[in-house]
């Protein structure tokens, strides 16, 4: 390689550095403005429901509300925010070349405009998806507040009638999001495609779910199937696993305050992450596994214990690799695929892939 | 009225008896045909879904596997069937006058063709709603066979596992139902209308299943909320609501060998039905309902004591009557649609009428 190629490659990568530096930041603007826009529609749509189910009985009326307010009450938006980035890098929009050129602020409000019911629903099959979960994992607090079986628990005054009216709940908010995601105003045969896919992201999570119940160390495989986030684009799969990967190492390694989970759940519900599956093997911690995992009243000390075999065996590191190498694959497929290289759309999805790789909550 | 006129009518009368009889029998022999051919169509859809859930761990595949037991094991195919008639009724063959005539058989075949995958959905769905109507209910049998909490209880060796698997199971089979409905073969613009009413049927139902879980009797419109089985069509409305209350009857007054569900279910678990509802106002009846109604442990004496009750206040003659109110509504809603006059979806859809009116399971 001569001096002046070996230049030429450096300052490549500076500049893909740079690239992704702006690609990042342009991506985490995108995430300010989707959220508060999809905040205030999700109020809109979700205000008509609560009125009407409150006029029913106080069970309906509850269940209603509780999916209201775990939608509102924060969520990062990033299911939506990834929604209209993939919208536009398929030229959802159409037409660009020839319409006067649209400021960012212009150009996004316009695709929110096409597709916020689309980033709706999607928030919303989140919201059916963590009742369920936060139910049967029997987790007390979810986005800094009282998971919906336990609000319902309280309001209607009984264990038994709060998670039937929880599990109901759920069924609720996964009735609106295929309501929701059916009002997008886009040709028929699209709107179609995207029911599809969103009926096998209903399958694929659900199946994740019942594949992690799995106190036994079984098959890995298992831990490939769950969050297929983003069916529509190639790089969505690689790019969802790595993000599932990242729960499980902030599960065990993440700062409470920010992951809003305590440290430790996962191992005290006996969950099959990826990190228990890379410790696999290693006969002092299946023995320690064996001891601790899934029981309910493992000490601290006990829990630390798992949390540091989950270092010195290598799971940490191995998990870690393996959230690299799976981001590299997304942005190989991104290059990969034929859209238009200026879009805004590429760029969020370039800079998605920094902020799902990064992400610390 | 002259006397010709007065034997004008007695034969209109006559005919129309016999018409009614006609369109019972054609509906019975299509629920006969719809229940071979959607049993059939059943396996084939849920089989291969069963062997990848297998594949992936022990609870999947139970999951999927007590989905499909249900789905195969009885059920009386009454949706499936009402989706053909409706969408016969509605023209939905289209051409059917340039058409050489076909012969029933010929013409169920093909309208089966056209809509199974609808059929397979909507049977789907109801699987979906049963699965976690018997969890929340309690109840441990159903179609004959342990209810799929009960089934996923032995299986998985504990309660809580069997009670998370069973609720994924529903979800699963929501996901499901929706992949199906999706695959029906008609164009994009009336597959998006059926797939909006598959969305507001799953609200409805939910809600329902909400406004029965108060063990207070408070407002009674919460009763006609339940079971819009059929959006599609006009009649659809009072026929559901009938099918509903006809439940209620039946839970009190059926025999329990046909309808698969041991009688005073309905009053140990509080069930807030139509003749609870009916009761009201009668001060004894309601210290009754007080002590007796929600208690899971009451007596077999007391459960007779409150059926009786049902009885003596004329509930059950007031809930009976509104029955046939609904019925009568459903018959002129048919009479009043703009439907071919001779086709047999509108046979069919009288002879359900029937049918829905005179159950006894």
């Amino acid at each position: 390689m001569s001096a002046r190629e070996f230049g030429a490659a450096g300052s490549e990568r500076d500049a893909s550095h740079a690239a992704a530096s702006a690609s990042a930041a342009s991506f985490a603007k995108l995430l300010e403005t989707v959220r508060h826009h999809v905040d205030g529609q999700l109020a809109m749509w979700l205000g008509p429901k609560v009125v009407a189910a409150n006029r029913i009985s106080a069970e309906v009326g509850a269940a209603a509300e509780a999916v209201e307010r775990l939608a509102l009450r924060g969520g990062k938006r990033m299911r939506a925010a990834l929604v209209v980035s993939g919208f536009d890098a398929c030229g959802g929009q159409g037409r660009g070349s020839e319409a006067p050129a649209k400021s960012d602020e212009e150009h996004v409000g316009s695709l929110l405009r096409s597709v916020d019911r689309a980033a709706v629903a999607i928030e919303l099959l989140q919201v059916y998806l963590l009742i369920h979960d936060d139910w049967m994992d029997d987790d007390d607090v979810r986005r800094g507040g009282p998971a919906v079986h336990v609000a319902l628990r309280e309001r209607l005054g009984s264990k038994r009638l709060g998670d039937t009216a929880a599990v109901l709940a759920g069924d609720l908010a996964c009735g609106y999001a295929q309501q929701a995601l059916l009002e997008v105003p886009v040709p028929a045969d699209r709107l179609l495609g995207a029911a599809r896919a969103f009926a096998q992201i209903q399958e694929d999570v659900v199946i994740g779910q019942l594949a992690e119940m799995s106190p036994i160390v079984a098959d890995p495989r298992a831990v490939q199937v769950p969050v297929e986030l983003i069916h529509a684009l190639k790089y969505g799969r690689p790019l969802g696993i790595a993000f599932q990967l990242r729960d499980d190492l902030l599960g065990a390694f993440g700062d409470s305050s920010a992951t809003g989970k305590p440290v430790g759940n996962d191992i005290r519900q006996g969950k099959r992450t990826a990190l228990v599956v890379e410790m696999r093997g290693d006969s002092r911690a299946e023995a320690l596994l064996a001891r601790v995992l899934g029981r309910e009243d493992a000490s601290d000390a006990d829990v630390a214990e798992v949390v540091r075999a989950m270092e010195t065996t290598g799971a940490k590191a191995r998990v870690e690799a393996r959230v690299a190498e799976l981001l590299a694959e997304a942005r190989a497929a991104l290059a990969a695929m034929a859209l238009p290289e200026s879009s805004r759309g590429r760029v969020w999805l370039a800079g998605a892939i920094r902020a799902l790789g990064e992400r610390s909550s």
